[in-house]
């Protein structure tokens, strides 16, 4: 498993990451890192290597999508001083597309999206023993619906850029799709974006796996 | 236009119909007929049929279903001796399939849909000058969707009971349908189920229209 | 219709305009533009002109009158850049003359208000596509009624300036003038100025009035 | 002064004389009598005859009229005891003619009007030292006021019942018409109804003249 | 009566002035003056004296003493430039010696009082047409408790200096006195400090007679 | 010590032995026995007596005057099966005949007073182990204030009902009247009646005196 | 694994089960099951099995002990028909003894926990597909502690009764006490009895493996 | 005793001292010290010695380790002058290593504890008369537990400065343990470190012994 004991491990992103966590920075007792996946990240990686301490932090923000997120990375991220580092953003730049359309101030297209995604990554690496992207998504089956169309050019271009820098990449979408084969979308988020604890616990479980979890679950 | 001076139009439903209504019964001042649509029809009656007096009544239950609709049918609707009812019910006898796929005792089931809202209208129509059934909807272009799909069906068997008893119908799937080809579901409502004012907007426009709506809009 | 693809329509004005929009600029989701008249003008173009996407931003401040409108026109007007800009604003200026008699420094009298909105107006015709004046208003029917003939003074100051200037007009005064001789003003609002939705429906109809609104209602 | 020591004065009626008193009955520390008239009367017998005890009580409940106030009789004011009965009550039972005029079931008209508030006279003063009616009131200078000349029957009315069963009568409407030549109704009610201190230290004048009040002011 | 058509008039204080006044400063609409004395004085210059417009402010502050007061005279004020100015404190500075008598720092003892008060008057009397200086008080009729021996000091302290600078004066303590002959103290203020209504009229008309009312109170 | 291992000791009275303690009953953890004088005792019972298992319980009410404690006695006491009764009962009383001396029904004159806490006495001593009677007090020490001389009246009757009977009894009053040889009154209760922590001290000290406390306080 | 399609669980027991379930019955959106290990249970359920619609229903309620679940488990267990039962009691039977001593009318002893548990699995072990008793544990690692001793006796009783009833059996003491070989007590909880998310997800895996979890975990 | 008539004492440390005190320091009226031992220390002192005046200040701040009290004595303790100065400082620094064991940043081990503690002593002497250093502690009477053990490490450090610096030397982990022998930890404070009010009062006693209390209890 990638984090060793030590280790201090960032989650950032949007309100799918922030999920309540407590401010200036999601780490440690009463606010925390608030109620979503990364609480079970957590959990799972303190039930599982008791024995590794590894300090978990969340800067996650409601409504951010990467031009504010690199707006705030220096404060947020970089003065942190983490090992590793977790993103998950984009959800917002492609949903104020289609239900705030007549607001262009709010919309992030995708050359833009690109190349401050990577702008992030190229400036984070150097500092950081690995980072991991997480790809956004839309909790909808039908690709030919315009926003989950739009979001998976999002998604491939965070493949490309995980490729490109030879980051880990989660790919939540796939995880989400196949999913959506058993439940209706609505079982795991009214708006298909804000995931329950079972959304939550897919996306954790795909960090997981990601990160190399290499424990006897019971 | 069908409402005459004088007359008492009730509205019924779901959350839909509710929007935080006044209880025991919505109407008068303050409390008054919640912020939905029922709230946009009191107002275009109220401001372009100023010389007839119309008294709107709003009883719609936040989560109720077509069986809870029923049990509460007497004293809701009956005992308030209504002129016209309005009704719109079964979004949530279709959405607990899906979002609550395990708990069954939410769910109500196509057969017993048809059969209870049939026994609604027929109870009814003998002491009122009229009723409009509106249908079910569900914001969801992708026909596919197994949700939509299933909601065509209780769509269909509200379009069955106002043919054969004869009642208005308002096809509310097939107004939010038209409106989908120009902005995306996420525009109307994040859950696709509770409209913004621009929804509201689009059913009163539609129950003008049933009820014959006859004024210069200018 | 007036307002073109792409578009930015302002609203600015007090309370009335207001409404409990967000802060610091009222657009977009959640706190939105309010659930005043602006919201129904924003419904309305969103129903009727959904091939247009029209940005509807609202910036009225509870209790200003037009030297405390003025005191933020730079940050609140001029530097949102709006192709259009509505303002409906004298209320107060008023008002307070009535019910806070003694206090002076809360008065607004004629000539300040009319010399004040013209420097408005010229300050912000250059930078913008077109203005829309709105008169203020007393929603009181007897003309002698000492507030209603103040307000009367402002009502014509508006409209000369309009005139002078040549911007859209809209006479509020008139259309609830007309609106009273079918329903007593506490039936509008209680206090004669804050309209309930029913007063607002008739702002917005005669603003979509004034902007050439050109399609079917139903 | 008609109110001796040791006499218990009751004061009854809608939201005018209610003003946030205590409950079940407002009287005595804490929630008291409320905010209103009731409170500056308690207040002049306090000041100006500490040597006696005067007890008062207040059982006006906000949104009654006349018929609603019937069915609390028995238990607001017959259980109590008073030696001193003074009511004010008729607002409500005009002005839902004119805000609510679709919602005829909140009307009372002048025929029901007089003949209940008669009976409630009736019943009462065998049981009592006296009554004092005061009349309803709508601070509307404009006679002409579809609303103001409904409110003068009332008025009528009660002068006629206080007449005919020889009750102590105080008429507001006259005391706030000769007000209203001095200032705007703006100034002491926004909403013509509800007064604020202004308003109520007027009211509390009338009944001081109407009771005999007899001593120095300074 | 002192007052002319146009004067402003400004309280202030402790908490016996404050009473949940608005801030910045006390006066006009909603938050007002508060629920003291000072709204009593202002209803009664607007019920008896309706011809005259005269702006009734108050900056009174909870827990202050004369150095807090001195602290903010110039801002609450001075820059107020009211025509007319009436003081009251002293109460804290008394009663912290005896509720925190180890507090020393809370304590203002009669020669820094006396001094300080005198200063204030000293300062604002050149730009106002007059000054009124309330007498602090306890509302204990035992002349030998310590805390009241002590206000006595205060008290004169208060009369000399009106008599020194010849200001207007209030003997709140006399009207007190006298009051307390009929009824006890618990009946006005639970704490002997904070008056009730009874307690604050007697107060406001201490002051009318102060400023010579002459209107008949019916 | 009085209470032995295992016996159950109950403290009822007014609002000076509520001090905000938990219902039905004032016992165990988090709401407990409220924060005043009962707390103390409970907290030396178990500091100094920890081999001694004693339960402490609250039943005061505040408000309460002797005619409403017994109005509630069967059920606050007696079905609670206490060893032990402390009473504190009588403060209320009084008061009201000083600060509510018109609302006679509130009154309770010294033979009902010593009438009815003479009963409450009689029914409760046959099933305890001992009952401990706490003279009301008033935090004044000039005697020949109204409401202190009554209070003493009531004092002596306590006193009385105490020695006829034979219970244990405590003379808050005295011990009251010894510290305020040292400090105001103030510095222990703004209102002469509802103890701060070092007027609950004092109460508790005297109790522990009344019931053999008997270990070394460091 | 044990759950088939269709069958419907029953969470029961204490604040440790309840975490702040909804009420009447735990289950569905919104309220829900709590935010405790019921709810990683049922995430893990709907995570790993879903093509199998099985219902998590909890009533647990905070501070029952053994005797206080029986008072409901008619109303709360039998009359809900659940496939399965899963029942943590005892925490509180114990607690009691040690942190309110005194009070012992809510100490449940051993004998009476012992012989009321029995009942309670005799009572429905007809009726269900099976039971899962989870014992009671303390977080506290010194078995010398004299809450840790008693609460062995109370785990010891409940592997008696599975033994006895043939039920399945979590030794949720056993799984706390390997964690604590790792962590101190303060890291899963500050006073050693309700859990924070490590906490749950270590008892949510001990009743996955008692149920027969046979998925990958990744 | 130590304490002389007019002395200034302060108290500080985290939140066991703190206890809800009033900001910006916790002395006074109202908000005063706090509701923990801080409390009882003052009441006691004045109780017994009520003809000195002792002036009595909390600047505990909850969440403080000694680190962070550093950070503030200038101004929370040098600033504010006080005669004696009691610190209890060291919980914190222990706890985090416990219940946050991977937040390595809240951690403050032994040597930078001895370190910084010694320097606060030093620089705090030669400006007061005394100081009084409480020694931290754990409730918990198993001394092998691993944070009991640590704790035991730091409250030696406080005795050896206290010796070194030859201040006033208060064992509260000593008196807990000899109060541990009769109740159970859960007792008095169910973390094991906020105490109940028979905490507060027992670390009071010994506060009160250290000092010198020289009265009798009775």
């Amino acid at each position: 498993m990638l984090f060793a004991n030590g280790d201090k491990v960032l989650f950032t992103g949007d309100s799918v990451t922030d999920a309540g966590r407590g401010r200036p920075v999601g780490e440690g007792l009463h606010a925390g890192v608030g109620t979503g996946y990364v609480r079970i990240v957590e959990t799972l990686l303190n039930v599982y290597y008791p024995e590794r301490l590894i300090q978990v932090s969340n800067t996650g923000n409601s409504g951010d999508n990467v031009v504010s997120l690199k707006a705030r990375w220096q404060n947020d991220v970089m003065n942190l001083h983490p090992d590793w580092v977790s993103v998950c953003i984009g959800v917002n730049d492609v949903w104020r597309q289609f239900d705030s359309p007549s607001i262009k101030s709010q919309h992030v297209y995708i050359d833009e999206y690109r190349k401050t995604l990577s702008e992030l990554v190229e400036r984070t690496l150097p500092s950081v023993k690995g980072m991991i992207l997480l790809s956004p998504y839309y909790m909808e089956s039908n690709r030919e619906d315009a926003m989950r169309a739009k979001m998976d050019e999002y998604v491939a271009a965070v493949a490309e850029i995980a490729s490109k820098y030879n980051t880990h990449y989660v790919d939540l979408q796939a995880a989400f799709d196949k999913y959506l084969t058993y439940r209706h979308s609505s079982f795991i988020a009214w708006d298909r974006v804000h995931p329950n604890q079972v959304g939550c616990m897919i996306i954790a479980r795909e960090i997981m796996r990601s990160v190399g979890f290499d424990r006897e679950f019971l």
